[in-house]
């Protein structure tokens, strides 16, 4: 425990420096359009207003490339103010932890944290310090941690579980609005994607006026396999990567905000979109792979006690939900793809090395076909 | 078709005598209780303001015994005034027809119908008749019918189907509020319960004021096997009708509504606790036993179209739901002992005979157990 | 209905001329390809061993165009021998019959019976028909007929109802091995996808040896919306097809068979892959669209009666399913895009035309995307 | 910690004498009988072959009230052979982990751990450290913990969180076939259960060799309200223990395992019908309770990895699962029963107490009602 504190102490420390290395364009730079609807402002998650993202990044020598990414749907106490919320379960080869109060309850009441799959309990068990510890919350002996996971076992000694409390407590505390790095960060450190390097990706999309005029933002963990397509463009199969001899398996986290006042029922159909969104970029759901969808509305907060035995909402009808489904679908195929781009190569002590995204490559192929003008 | 038209209206004709000869004492006329929470006026779904039931009966000589029972939710138009609901399946042995869109979009929009199995089909058809006739449904071109089901093959000769769609419509027709005929009319005609002769029954709740000052009211149609128990007692083993030889199977569609402000979140979460009603009386739900329970409150009316795209609602909090779900339970097992105290012995062409609860037996029973003072 | 069953016969008549009118190529003979795995030999569902199909088209001047499309996974009595199934709702605006049985029991006993949205009732009643008159089924007198529909009220008077059981029981009577017409027929005869003409369309795949071997077959009754892709090349983008303000609603049923052997269980996660083939499309699941996969397997016979308690199986193992997966991802994206090859154009009585998909100008944007070489 | 760990060896030392002086005789003792079929050997969850339980008591003053329960279906390398399984989720207010892997590949591959709610990450990770470690499993990057949980904060300081990892691996390492103590122990240890004290209790079931011979074992952990009945004598409403001012929450963890070659969804039937049992006993499921069923058979052994790529088994039939389900109600209801007549009186440092269940006059008011003969 030593050991990983110091390490914890210099990733900090250099975090900035590497992040800063390592996404220089994202895709919309080359030029590259997906969809048909405009983004928000920062085309991630954080252009939803109020939501925050806190990242901290394990990396130490070629062993542990593990760590946390944590979202906070709003800036006040969650547990007393808690969000409408629902999980889709893509599928659920996975430890996601936290469903079936989501389910049944149809609310969040803690930060949402992403780490590796066995970090899950430890993750889990550090929202629980956090949410003890608020002011306010003195008497609260019963909450849900959610806790969503990959497995990055392949380029991280994940036996050796190095995640802590204190670096998912960091995560929660450094969580801030603005620009979300992208790439070998966080949660996503050590993924792999479509046989490339993934990691976390984010985007957004902002609706017109007329259709409502509602942010849907997501944030991918990605750790996948399938036959990539970029913009549509058979990537994979190009470049010859999809192979049925490689182990397709993996997963995907994907939360998705949106301050269009959404209700649970309509938020599982929120997130189902955003797997739609999986789909699009050549994801298959192996039977490996962990592909879970967090939806929340930031609109109708919940407060945990209340003097009325009713709560006043306004809902968005469901007939006026269909502009935020494709939303979600966009930016959930966008915030992928950003993840390849942002993401860097990365070896083990044993060998195993996978390789980045041949980006230069992949503009050219989208190039030529039309996919970038 | 012709037959059966003449014998709808012989059954129209003579119903009101049949059913009057039927129930005389329910079992709060005994002194018989059921859990702790006050029944309302008429201890029935009418209970409930607004909501109303129609049934036809179907007797024709040793052969025919089935029927139709319409819940109507409120007297306007439902398709244009969709009632928020939800369905919960305790054990999906049947063929209820519109489970999938009240699972998805939360709402009812139009009548309940509970017939036989193998009528399911046509009644369904004649909902659709229904609904597209009515004033200001002109433009309607999709709607979803929800119909439930027992299967009464043993006492009716189900494989001749002889529901027709007149039968259907003219069970909407008649529907009213005020006292609900149990025992064997509409869709519990022709039904078999522990053994004994089943049908229709109905029971409420309605909470004191410091609870919500709510009424949940339940009608069901019972058609299913176990061991009996009425408030507790172990009557089917006291009468020694309980026996592994017997076939098990049947099924129980019970319906639930409400003037509470549950969504659907939470009406199917009502619906669950009827299902634990049934689990009082010793219903088992057995594999062959298709046990659905229809969900419905009245509070919140969603409009088929709006100039909003958002509904405003005030919604009850999960906090304050726990006494619906006490109300749910109770009201079940009372309405399921209702309709056995209700129903008369049915005897078929080929010998095949269903006895009625023994009441005098039952009662004896009861005061010796001291369920009745 | 006199005058429908002249329909009826004419459509009979004239049907073979009509179809081959209709589909000349499929997309695979201009040069296109989905995915990476190869077809089957007709690249239908009827690859796979014994699946046979049949359908009926309705076409009355300008007002009926509707019809009926069945599926029979074996030729033997389906109700005594029946098929592993599940269902997967990947948007529920719709009324599938069937539902909830399948769900619990894990098993189909019917032919699968597509037709439009009003006549699910009469279908499902042509189902109970077909079935009780089946040699061997004298006793029968529960049965799940499972129906799936989509609106095809835009080019069809739905309103008026045309579809009888006779219409129904002919598909089921013609039904049979072999090439599959698309296009304009049976149960996709009115039906709008992507804002062009739909239709029904299939598709298949057959695993190499090393994968497993199977056969995953696809059919689907295509009418929804969202921004069509043709093998990732943004079509609807290019074409200037897609605006908000044409509604995206719509609906699409899709029928997936398979010789592998999986339970309900993996069908169910196989259904859901199908889901992620019509996001490939640019589908989007609108909150009006009615998306259903219905998966069934042909390989484990459940008998309606056995002399034993148990059956004795052989199951795929989840780690080896995943091939699967990506056959019926796709297969569904192929039978969707063939639907659109295969239909023509149609127009109503009031002016409302429904444009063919413009093949040509499709070919050269796919040529231009390098998709055709 | 140093602390907790002196508690933790006191607690081993004294268990067996504080244990003993607890449960001197179970309700089947006095001649009280839930429902029909008999019990196995022990009346215990250890009725089916190969199960085992271990239990560690946190008793430390009047502050630390707590434990584990850990229940392992068969005496091998769990992971490796893995067992069907499914979990029910009563009413889902409630933080067990590992449901979305269950319910998705149908398998546990772990023990099971019951706690409380905020010990679930805890013993989580411990389980995590168990399996890590097992022999065999030395490739092992991915596991699914299976952890249940109620919430004992009434009389545990529970947000002190005293179960360690330790506690955890000693419940696992402890547990064995034999009787299984019942009230005040392991994660029982501070629950309470109809405003009386409650815990750890079991049942079990052992069908007739016409009825397929089967055993069905039920190990519950009570801690949740409603207006308790003793079998059907309304014991809550006698005492005057029932009252709306109290609050009716809390939660129950029921463990079902049987030998009858059930699959997950067999299970997840067999599961609900546990839930059944606890209705029963008058539980209500109320908001606040976390209800989960967790349901495993230990027929068909699934193996981690395998040369073929199918599983060869047995399953039993729909038609034949009956028996089993009334089984699980049964036992279920019979475990409820047992840990409240096993429980011990408990007070805290602030004064609150709850009381145990007088069982002398639970059991003048069941000779009275004839439940006593």
């Amino acid at each position: 425990m030593k050991t990983a504190f110091c390490v914890f102490l210099i990733v900090l420390f250099f975090m900035p420096f590497m992040v800063s290395a390592q996404s220089t364009k994202r895709p919309r730079d080359y030029g590259i359009r997906f969809g048909v609807l405009p983004t928000g402002a920062l085309n991630a998650i954080t252009d939803v207003p109020g939501v925050r993202v806190g990242q901290v990044t394990l990396l130490e020598g070629q062993r542990v490339r593990t760590g946390v990414t944590a979202i906070l749907p709003h800036e006040g106490n969650l547990f007393q103010q808690k969000c409408q919320a629902a999980i889709y379960v893509g599928n659920g080869f996975g430890k996601l932890a936290g469903y079936t109060q989501v389910e049944e309850l149809g609310t969040l009441e803690t930060p949402i944290v992403l780490t590796n799959t066995l970090g899950v309990p430890t993750a889990a068990d550090a929202v629980i310090d956090y949410t003890l510890a608020q002011p306010g919350n003195e008497q609260v002996r019963s909450l849900n941690p959610v806790v969503g996971e990959t497995n990055d076992g392949g380029l991280n000694d994940i036996r050796s579980r190095p995640v802590t409390k204190q670096h998912v407590l960091e995560a929660i505390r450094q969580a801030r609005t603005g620009a979300v790095e992208e790439g070998n960060v966080g949660a996503g450190t050590g993924t792999v994607c479509f046989g490339f390097k993934g990691g976390i990706g984010t985007a957004s999309r902002k609706l017109p006026v007329s259709l409502g005029g509602y942010t849907v933002g997501v944030l991918v963990q990605t750790n996948f396999g399938g036959v990539l397509q970029i913009a549509g463009v058979p990537v994979g199969v190009e470049l010859g990567k999809f192979s049925f001899k490689e182990k397709l398996d993996g997963s995907c986290m994907m939360v998705v905000l949106t301050d269009a006042p959404l209700d649970a029922r309509n938020l599982k159909r929120l997130a189902k979109r955003a797997f739609m969104g999986l789909a699009r970029t050549g994801g298959m759901a192996s039977n490996g792979s962990g592909d879970y969808v967090i939806a929340v509305s930031t609109a109708n907060r919940i407060p945990n006690s209340s003097k009325s035995t009713v709560d006043e909402m306004k809902l968005l009808r469901n007939d006026d939900a269909s502009p935020c489904f494709l939303a979600a679908i966009e930016a959930t195929e966008e915030a992928i793809i950003n993840s390849l781009f942002a993401a860097r190569s990365m070896t083990t002590a044993n060998g195993y090395e996978v390789g980045q995204l041949p980006v230069e490559k992949v503009v050219e192929l989208l190039r030529k076909a039309g996919q970038i003008k």
